[in-house]
């Protein structure tokens, strides 16, 4: 019984299935809990197919802890990202079941529940540069959590062609692929010319000068030459996972 | 057999598939044909899943027949964007076996080639508002000649909620979802709320004052809260129906 | 008696109330006071129907106490905004009377000067994510020591849509709405699209990579298909709070 | 009997007004009609205090004829902005019942419907220059069909500041002011300083050089350090019509 | 004898002032001083009026101890201006005969040889809120140096337009105007509305959200219908300053 | 007699000068004209020492015939300025006694009523390139119509640096110098490098890729090492030459 | 005799080889010819390697006439560029001697005069796509009149990564490599990754959206990571060819 | 034997220099070696004629410690730009025979095996103030380490022109010139219409206000008037070297 959408409420309470005083009750309580700093969305994961992520940065962690605390009792696979090591820190003193991956900036539990190779094949993850590795490693983790079927490569530039050209078959046989790239972005477009999958190009704010701040790696991206490619945010390594992730589900 | 990539070449070398003197022929003509004014890749299609497409906006009405005259003899369908009436006018003039479809502005032909139904299901183009339309046509008209399901949703802007809301379960069966929108750019955030399918969102040059240009919508697709989301370059259309296809493709 | 424009001193001088002498003394030394560090504008509140408010973020520890120490002997309310958790401490082991809200990063003193439920109607306050909670915080206690009722309503961004239509009641009933919002700022369209009341969008610089700043956000509002919104500064919640309130004021 | 929101549907089928068949095939056709161009939204009005207004800058003639000659059929006034001179002509030669405001570039119908002095008070609209003028006659002429009160003061910009400070009284009696101006923006700064009414900010893209396109008038009126101002897009005067409407309205 | 250009070198060399080889030998030793870390400009002071004022933000504390002790040894005012707290403290540690402004950040040495009253009239200093203070005070401080009579007034913004009404008299009798002004930058517009004298406008970098940085200050001066006004960069309140001298000076 | 404030208006009226009713009309009255299109300014030239200038680049050639006409009747030079070729024909064929300058797109009037030689000094006026000559000739009329002595030099950019050095005399000798320069800008610091007058940089909008638009020229100038050197708008002659004319009177 | 800088003048009056008014006069009329439109610098062949070439984009017809006249009678190869085909057809109406390169949009003269193969090497000029090619011509006639050798290779953008790796030779064997690329600008990165020589990037302002204007292809070139490249304004293929000129020269 | 391109190992494998399993291998290992961290690529001084540099900006000590540990046991000259003085220590605590430049934030090994004096003849290294100077001296490092001759002309900014036209004579004699400057970025506009060299502008981020970031210098150097004239990205002075050396190499 698919019940997220107002439409079918309604149909729900024509063919019987619920009183309309249920069909208000719902209204009113709506899908998701009211906590003092966060509304959590438990149906999101019906609607979107993907769970709700606590995305860090600006939280503090009295308010991380006490949003973790209630989804860790949820029997979905938890997720905090843009999390810093002193903030990972502070919050796992306090709350068990935690783990804290360094490089991606994230905070997991419940992997026990994460199912495992759901999507319809691989995602491939591409990084350009030692730099871009982070944003790659949030993707990848995501990823993970989420089931699917993952393979990273790195530290594979435009600056040498010849180390992309060498993956040439793995980018072919991908279901998607995950692009990092900073500086001038150039290696989504070139990965795109490669394989017939789709490709998702994550900017970084990797660079300097001009570079700063990944303007110049978003700007490549989308005005890339090469068709099927499409961006996410700078850095947004966690919004490119839920793009692939939505591409590689079954049905 | 894959024939597309460099590596494959010297496998089939060294399995006695080709001569070395085919290789280096091979290499030597490479998969396309030099033309005075471009060079064609004939190959493309093979490689990406995606057959060549002509960016008609920069180009010449003679640059435009040489080229358009030589994919007509292939057994692709052609398709050429970017055209204004008045191009489109002087080519078929002087060049026979070519549609103009004036609200997305695209030559087609060889469309007796197209495939039907290829993709693994439907492809849902919404769009937010009148002015709108002819990106979202780009976009159905290059699906339909690559032989995808296309479902278009016109006029569905966030100022009446409600409009959206109506169509929640077409939303919730797509395959992959474009979404069209200038102004704000905020039609794709909700969308992604409704659906687990992927969403691509195509920001509009539609608007004035600080919305002229579409960098409005552009940011507001970029920095949308929602998972499942990733986006092309403004006005893109024919980008986000290739995005489309790659997703959509079976395997 | 309305004294603080000049046609109105000249015609009072006309009229007799006042000697042409006293004209000019007032002229001079205008309605105004000169301390070291500001020149405080008493007539404001009878001008502008707003008490002069501190903007404390450029401000030093002895600026902000020489201004309170003046604003407190007044028979008006006392607020400095942006002032920091050690500032707040600072100035209130010199100074008494001043309460300190960490969230708001709000100063305020004479509260019980404040008048209590002046306006036409209600203020409704609407935040799109738990970030967002600091600027809308800024523009509730600003409300309230102007004495406007205020109701607010946090964590209903567009990404699960069905959060703020549970809320369509509250706001076809207010007098004026405030929605704060950052990323992509698409609240305030759904919001001004669902009620008569004007709605004042206050963009926040929660985000990341091209959302960083608010710029995103402030765009998206301005450029919003949805007929009666207008716009205040990047976090400027007390700009929210002094527009809401003219709007809210009898008369 | 306040129909316009889906809780209001359920309530209604709850209390028995309607039967639940009635309120899905309300639901099903919602209330906008569907037009090959546009999706009418009729209970607009209802939901907003607003009457639909059709923005006409990317429209075709041929779309304006069939949108408005939809429009002028319902019991509202009719309006459609951004309409040029020889736009204007074609339709007008097509379609009776229109009226065409030049300086405004406002093609208006069905002007006999417009209620009369609806509002709590006036609005008062001033510009700066008389480069300014169009953008606040469509404003005037906007507020003028929804039936308020409408009071003009031009060509009163900062370079002499005794000519707004001769309008002293006006303003301050006013419900909302409305102040347009170019260049640098600074008129909204002067005249929220003047009154205790709403002060809503219109820059204009009057200018050159840096000024060009109203961006300066823009940051101008966002940075302002008078309370009470809001601002909304670069030469929306209609957007400033509309949020004074709804400031300006009775309850 | 004006000796700092080539051609009145080679007029000289003509007339028999100089010989040939003092001539070539001028050349190459040409009007400077090379040190270490800087190559001092001894004949600046003939060639534009102004000595050569040390621009202390990026350099060290090594850098500017060698700078200052060779400019001490001279026979003109020693101006240091962007020096911080800390800097200034270690600098004066090791080396005597320096003052420290802090609110102007500016280290000043012989003071005593500084002219007195050389200019033709005053140059008054007007600053719009007491965060535009320190930028007043820094061309104040270069002002009195250079020996030019100077007029300050603070705290005199245009949200309370009465305020700078108030000193019409001052702004009709001074040579030069320097207007400081950050947020909106209107100030430096009504003031060259007031007075024959030229105006020079200092945006300042006080400001938040889209003001932060000063670029909106900036525009509103550079877009200024006020005529007789010209402007510095950002925060350049030592800009201002030459200028206002390079104005003020006789002849 | 000065009575162009309203301290003024009040001194006068407490001596006797004028009654208080010819205060109280002259107030309500203030020194300016009401036209449909323009309120004229007639005490501007008291006041700022200058008359009012029309800027024409977004008025009708009514509008400007209007104002025209009205000006041409008082005892003051008369000027228009960004008057395009057609309008300037248009206007004239309707009004006498306007001459045309093609270069400098300025329509003048009264010129036999213009001041000769009123300054302290000469004006020079240094352009770069051939393409930066109307805007230099913009300024150079305006000066001429206001009574200044000007000198102009042509076409001594900086990259062939010996042709500036040429006049390094002259640029010694002026009162005030004005320097237009597109593309990079850099000719106003090599000026104000070799002079002790005040410089004022006009950026024009000559350029293409990052210069088109005259930002590139302007960041130069503001941003310039050279002492005694402020800035106007791009391509704002006009301007350059007010703020040169109130450099250049006396007293 | 190198005779083109001052410091050379003084030495050969020292030495006698000319007289002090001889040096006086020379510096008096410089090396440059005082037109109505500009100054030809005929001695900037000596100085730079570079005879003068015309910026034709903002001059009228009669400007490049009087200019290209008197360049024509010196014995130099005349070159002006940016010239639209009316006005070379306008200017060669009343001028002989000059060819029109339509592509390119540029006029040449005196090309009998140009010198042949003068550089150390090729100069090897790569284009990405079709629309980059008349900014390529510019680059490719600019260097064939000043005498250097050329090859262009066209249409290989990095979508179809074979295509340039199908150049590799001649890119290794270049002496300087021009790369002309809209869009991503990533080509000049790859091309910089597979030769020793120096490259020079020339980002155009192919594109749409986000492309449009060619910021993105210069950010892209900008921030290359490949070492070895260099980049010129947009479209800009005049100035690269000057570059590769000064790199290719012997010497 | 040139080994490094593809096309080029198919030769080899027609010639029957090596076998195909041999080329399969080299291509299946590529001219690279894989780290935990990094790619190496020990081709690229073959192929690019310039050995592989490590930027070291965004990378931690691990990571630098693995890199140039490897890179120490090859037979280059070992570099790592943008190393923060902690790091550099932390560095070389923990690895032997590094040396850090402080001023050039650059840590260099194997110098010993620099070449000396390769290049066709001398790098002259402009740099125009004090501030510049660390840019300069990434660059001079840079030269030095590939053994190239190099000359360094410290602070010679346009506000004193003399200062660098007292240079001519080194300029004209340059292979080619490297030019740092910030602010206002004129000083290559000049030194390129000084010398025949090529010139390579390097904008640096020095300045403040609207020269923040170096934008302002960097489109100064892009709009430059002076022809043979190229720019690198803002700091990047490693950019810099890498162009002239390569413009610097024989052959």
């Amino acid at each position: 019984m698919n019940e997220n959408t107002l439409t079918d409420l309604l149909q729900q309470v024509k063919g019987g299935e619920i009183a309309i005083d249920q069909a208000l009750e719902l209204l009113r309580r709506l899908p998701f809990e009211v906590l003092d700093s966060a509304r959590l969305d438990h149906h999101r994961a019906l609607r979107t197919g993907l769970p709700e992520v606590v995305f860090g940065e600006h939280k503090t962690v009295d308010q991380l802890i006490e949003i973790l605390d209630t989804l860790l009792r949820t029997d979905n696979v938890v997720l905090a990202t843009r999390i810093s090591e002193e903030k990972a820190a502070q919050v796992r003193t306090r709350l068990d079941g935690l783990t804290y991956h360094p490089e991606a900036r994230v905070l997991s539990g419940n992997q026990h529940l994460a199912p495992i190779g759901i999507g319809r094949g691989t995602v491939v993850i591409v990084s350009a540069g030692t730099s871009d590795f982070p944003v790659a490693e949030e993707a990848r983790i995501t990823l993970r959590s989420y089931g699917h079927r993952v393979v990273a490569i790195h530290d594979v530039g435009v600056a040498g062609i010849h180390r992309i050209l060498a993956h040439a078959q793995q980018l072919q046989q991908a279901t998607v692929v995950i692009v990092v790239a900073g500086m001038e972005g150039a290696l989504p477009s070139v990965v795109a010319g490669m394989t017939a999958a789709p490709v998702i190009g994550v900017p970084t704010s990797i660079g300097y000068g001009t570079g700063a701040g990944g303007f110049s790696a978003l700007l490549g991206m989308l005005n890339s030459c090469s068709p099927g490619l499409a961006v996410v945010n700078i850095d947004n390594g966690f919004g490119a996972a839920c793009m692939a992730a939505a591409i590689n589900r079954k049905g």
